[in-house]
């Protein structure tokens, strides 16, 4: 009935052509069909998708985005651990249009699981034990991911710095994100935003400024645990969101 | 001699003041002596300076930045840690006046000696271990001391949003600064900007994009290691610097 | 219907005696009802136990060994988290009659969470982190409890070392148990003697000589994974039993 | 003058060979030429030595205990990491006399460095952190070398049983050592005995029972660091010794 692909992206877009079109439903683990737009994907992946054409078409697999499209898809697009984390962080306040397009940072931090399951240097225990790494910043194929969405979200065409980093723990992501906000606001007004956004969402939590989340929150569950917090002396907003990249971000 | 000072604020002002006045030269490993300016120092830690007048004339103990002046000052106030990596970190790009001031984004995190010898919830073992927080977000006291130093670098107000993350580690502190630049630039430039600046320096290691610094390389030693990163997609400058928390920035 | 008691050793006897006598089944996770031997408690545990007289017909409730009985008594002693990985990995040998009584040496790790949830000097993160060290060697309270339940194995007396550790980890605890043989073995009859013992039992799995049990095997589980090994050269079994300390050891 | 060797086994008694017939001093970081006895190099390493003629004149290079020859000797073989620890702890029992020589279990405990610098599963790190294992009982190759220096200290041939464990954590070795007493001791006899033995040492460093010591007050250092304890009730004796594997016991 269904197919979940877990295999090296450039052989997901291969494998679910032959799937979709022998009728099975298919939901792609891998990163071969989450971005619509296939210079996107060749900018950032290199040459060789398999079937660019149904990239339009294609659904992001974030529930709390895209439940009813979900449900009818035969081929769904399993996001990525980290744009899990940032998508469901920003998507209250971009869908306000509280904040300044051009002012988004985001700090996203995981644990070494996260590398995957191949030995390298990075997850050598003698090398990350009691360590603490930036990588890819600014590079991170995860950004054009997060930046279509949150363009989708917005309206308009939005650019991320994106920085990543390795800490070392088995697992979890949390992503401290920062940005101006278009407008004055108030640590009560975040705070409805994100209530009433997630309203009735059984894998979204709203924490507040008082009690930011943190990773050990979410081990082992599917939860996205999130806070905003509003900064009057700076005009900026700072949202904490964490996820166990092993299972909501999986 | 000397006197090293490292009692809780509010107490090192006391004692400072009287061993000045007995021709002591002191240096302060708290943070009474740190801000110039007392309505910054009440608003960040509450009254209780016992010597406000001194504030304007002690010497803020970067040795990269005053060295001549600490070798020529009664009382010197050493800096905070989360500083110390900040703003080395940033000096040779304000010098240069390559950054929008009014973006600078600092997302730093620190091991758990960070939280202090005595015993708190935040470095019980079972607490922290595979665990990852953010806390004090736009509100720790070192905000303002950033906020002073990089200032008087740029020649006028900053304002930054300051983000302190604990890790489960022992030492050890990694800050990733994000900013807009003020101008197109180059990797080479950003390179050469900070080659230049910190030449001579015994204590600073400049790094490249492709080595971004690791705290462990740091570790038990008196080195910051930094590198900066253009990212000509965003236009903006991401710095990356490392130090031990309890040697460099203690 | 039932109670739990989580209380400290001398408030449960007294607990435990009110509701046992309005007719409550008692469940008590603390140490009181463990021992059936008076003496042996206050030598261990100093005076202060409210219910003595009901020691010798209290179950000590370990499934393995006391399900029936369990299963009838109103009053049930839970096994500490060392003698639980303790007394299921050595009963088979015991039962057996293969052991040398006076020459089993048991040397076991446990997880911070052992040291409690209260903040402590040995559970502070700095301290513990990156750090290893042995304690109470000789004096553990664990102790009387082994030796009172390996002696029921054995129809006789057992005297025990038991070395207990502190591992820097969250949770999980690991047995190595020393003994001499009471006659020549090979590894097919220890394999077989742990697979027949343990025939059935849903959260016992015997691993082997090539795969021995390591903590994470079973976090978060209530399983007790265990290995025996035959060491022809010293005609010693050596025993690895692994349980995780917050689940079947709790 | 000197050559350190630190190559695989099999590959250096080649290179010292050739070294010293040129009239170089080396010192073998290596098994090699730990081993006196051809036959039992064999039986542990396999066939492969280059040069067993040499073994009976090689000296085991333990400054405590062989600090004269190692001054006057052309080749040393450096020891192993846990033959160090176990050596030093029990040489003052041993040469007392004090220990029943065929009771001796010794629970050795060692950080992931142990490992070697190559990328293995028991290195990997969401493997490793959070763990623990019992690895080689009875079978690893430091046990020959251990018995070897005890039966030397004894004055006659000693088996024992050694059951090597990995520890998530960077670097040191903790030893457990249990045996029986050859006859009845007291805390203050241990005591005294250790800091007689160790006199002037100047790594060596007698701790107590009340203050067991941990891997961390010796890392980075030269030390080992040790403490006898004494359990009337069981007439044994347990010594509890640590050094970093990558210091004293590389």
């Amino acid at each position: 009935d269904v197919v979940f692909l877990a295999v090296p992206h450039g052989t997901s877009s291969q494998l679910a052509k032959e799937l979709v079109s022998e009728g099975v439903k298919v939901i792609d683990l891998g990163a071969d069909m989450r971005l619509r737009d296939i210079a996107v994907y060749e900018k950032w992946y290199g040459a060789g998708h398999c079937w660019p054409e149904i990239l339009p078409e294609t659904v992001y697999g974030l529930p709390e985005l895209y439940r009813d499209k979900i449900k009818q898809s035969q081929l769904v697009a399993n996001p990525g651990c980290y744009p899990t984390s940032v998508i469901l962080g920003l998507a209250p306040l971009l869908k306000q249009g509280w904040v300044k397009l051009d002012s988004i940072v985001i700090d996203s931090k995981s644990g070494i699981t996260g590398s995957g399951k191949g030995l390298s240097q990075q997850s050598h225990f003698p090398d990350m034990n009691d360590n603490l790494a930036a990588y890819k910043l600014g590079e991170h194929r995860h950004t054009p991911e997060i930046e279509q969405e949150l363009g989708l979200l917005a309206g308009q065409k939005v650019l991320v710095s994106f920085n990543p980093h390795l800490i070392p723990m088995n697992r979890g992501i949390l992503s401290t994100i920062t940005m101006q906000a278009a407008k004055p606001l108030t640590q009560e007004m975040l705070d409805e935003c994100y209530q009433n956004f997630y309203q009735g969402e059984p894998f979204v939590r709203i924490r507040d400024k008082a009690h930011l989340p943190q990773t050990k929150w979410v081990q082992g569950s599917n939860y996205c645990d999130m806070a905003p917090v509003w900064d009057e002396r700076t005009g900026r907003i700072v949202v904490v969101s964490v996820i166990d990249n092993l299972v909501k971000g999986a």
